[in-house]
């Protein structure tokens, strides 16, 4: 327990959500129990035969984007566009790394400033259209409000059919090999190019970056198949090392990550310090599983990258055999200053 | 259709939610279909032999509230306690508004700023807590982010097991009487004096209000009764005659409104104007009905006040005999500058 006059930016995150947590333990539903709640990516309730799953993801204005972006991305409305991809985007991310889960419906929460066009919010309503069609989503409701910043709240309701398929981040076991479904970092480079960071890039590389970022490939069919074989699987949205962190506490295990073995696109090897892009950068939403079974030949388009040992052996970074140390600060954290 | 450049101030709200509307009309899922959409107080779709109820609401601050209230209310700790009852309540009428529906579970989306001390969390947090016991809801998820201001987006879940015992706004008929289950005025009042407004009135009379704002007595369980007659049904968050209005629009029908019949709190009856808190002031929690029964010796606590007439009679309010004139610039609207 910590110091409750402790303010949020010493807090951090991940123990912020620890204390949240404790209020969430009563079950009060036998008949409709829940199967997984905070703590994952996404809850999980057990209605009759089946299982419907729950979640939520807010971005916000000045935290995950800002308006100034729209010269980046060709105009407000634009910007408008991409956000409605890249926050759906997130959301389904959510649902895939539950496993087995077929997407049914959405809610959107909006706050808007009231010097907003409405033309702006048709782009953000064509933006949710093109994904939810794709995905086939139905929008069945929200609230829209006033605003001084934009922010965006969208809560994405899928089924699954079976428990089996269902697969949580607590299970991993020791000797599980680590597996990822594609490059990690690129998102988190396409924000410092929004950003302004890198004025000699050329732009057709920009706009590859800032593309990685607002349409994310998500990993929904693909995970399917993981589901059949993984012991533990996550989101990477907080970051790769982050996300493994988060599998290796809850499972109560360590894990090996060979850094030689994780993917990394040719864009982003270009620059330097690639690496710390690709383990701490957030934003991306391959999954991450564990698995006793060698998936080389059974699952296309995943890396090995890893294995879990046991828990006083912690997480450790290899690039090829010379151990590198983790930079605690770069781990994403939302609260930490 | 109205010029895309208009500003959300000069559309309003509920220009605002038809134009959205249209983008939520693709139904995507035979197997599980919605049955109502964007435009109710919840969304109501058919999973199998039952129905799943959702609703989100926001609550911003600057918007909703203000942090400067804690003084009005014995500490930033006890606004926190309030703010959570009041979102969960909002949320709550809304399930209430759809007839007999039992509240399950609930997702909670939270904006915070990085300088909040954690026993604010806490509070917050209790007041969910001392909720949900309440009205057996499970807190399911969520998710917690950085924000300039204080928002809290609550996305609330409910089941109901006949079709029969849901009741929309679209099906108020002519002739049906017009009831309310109890008074309204008192939460928008609150907020004047949350704001200052009265410094003369006393203090005992000042926290009554700001209870009767942050505590509205929910009418879940009165509207299983009244669901078994009522034609339609709203709550009166957005005001009495703004909540009629709504009715009378989705119905294709007209309403007279008899102001002598309405309730009003003998502490709102102090105030000179108080018809003008009674009929625009919204953030009250009570249930607005139709139904052809004569219903006052049936279902205890409510209160006839109107009847549904023809379209082209339009909403007309009299007081005895008199007809009265509608204040349109009290209409509650979030988007109106």
């Amino acid at each position: 327990m910590f110091d409750k006059k402790l303010k949020l930016n010493k807090v951090g995150e991940y123990r912020l959500l620890d204390y949240i947590t404790r209020y969430c333990l009563k079950k009060r539903h036998l008949l409709y129990p829940t199967i997984v709640k905070i703590g994952d990516d996404a809850a999980v309730v057990k209605i009759k035969n089946f299982y419907l799953v729950f979640t939520t993801d807010l971005f916000i204005e000045d935290i995950h984007f800002k308006k100034k972006w729209s010269k980046s991305v060709g105009g407000i409305n634009r910007l408008f566009f991409y956000l409605a991809n890249k926050t759906l985007a997130a959301n389904i991310s959510d649902l895939s790394a539950m496993g087995t889960v077929k997407p049914l419906y959405c809610l959107i929460g909006l706050g808007l400033p009231s010097n907003l066009k409405i033309e702006n919010i048709k782009s953000f309503y064509n933006g949710l259209e093109n994904f939810c069609k794709k995905y086939n989503i139905e929008i069945i409701g929200g609230d829209t409000n006033l605003s001084s910043k934009i922010f965006i709240s969208i809560t994405l309701i899928g089924i699954a059919y079976s428990k089996k398929n269902i697969v949580l981040r607590k299970n991993a076991k020791i000797g599980d090999k680590i597996y990822i479904t594609g490059c990690t970092g690129d998102a988190a480079k396409g924000v410092e190019i929004l950003n302004n960071k890198f004025k000699n890039v050329n732009s057709k590389i920009k706009n590859w970056f800032i593309k990685k970022f607002f349409f994310p490939e998500v990993k929904l069919e693909q995970s399917q198949k993981i589901s059949k074989y993984a012991n533990s699987m996550i989101d990477c949205s907080d970051g790769l090392v982050n996300s493994i962190n988060i599998i290796c506490k809850q499972s109560n295990v360590g894990a090996k990550i060979y850094l030689d073995k994780v993917p990394v696109s040719d864009n982003l090897k270009k620059f330097n310090n690639y690496l710390d892009y690709v383990l701490y950068g957030g934003e991306d939403y391959e999954l991450i599983f564990t698995s006793n079974c060698n998936l080389k030949n059974i699952i296309p388009d995943i890396f090995e990258i890893g294995e879990i040992v046991q828990k006083n052996k912690k997480i450790k970074l290899f690039f090829y055999n010379d151990e590198i140390k983790i930079k605690n600060r770069l781990l994403f954290d939302h609260f930490k200053s």
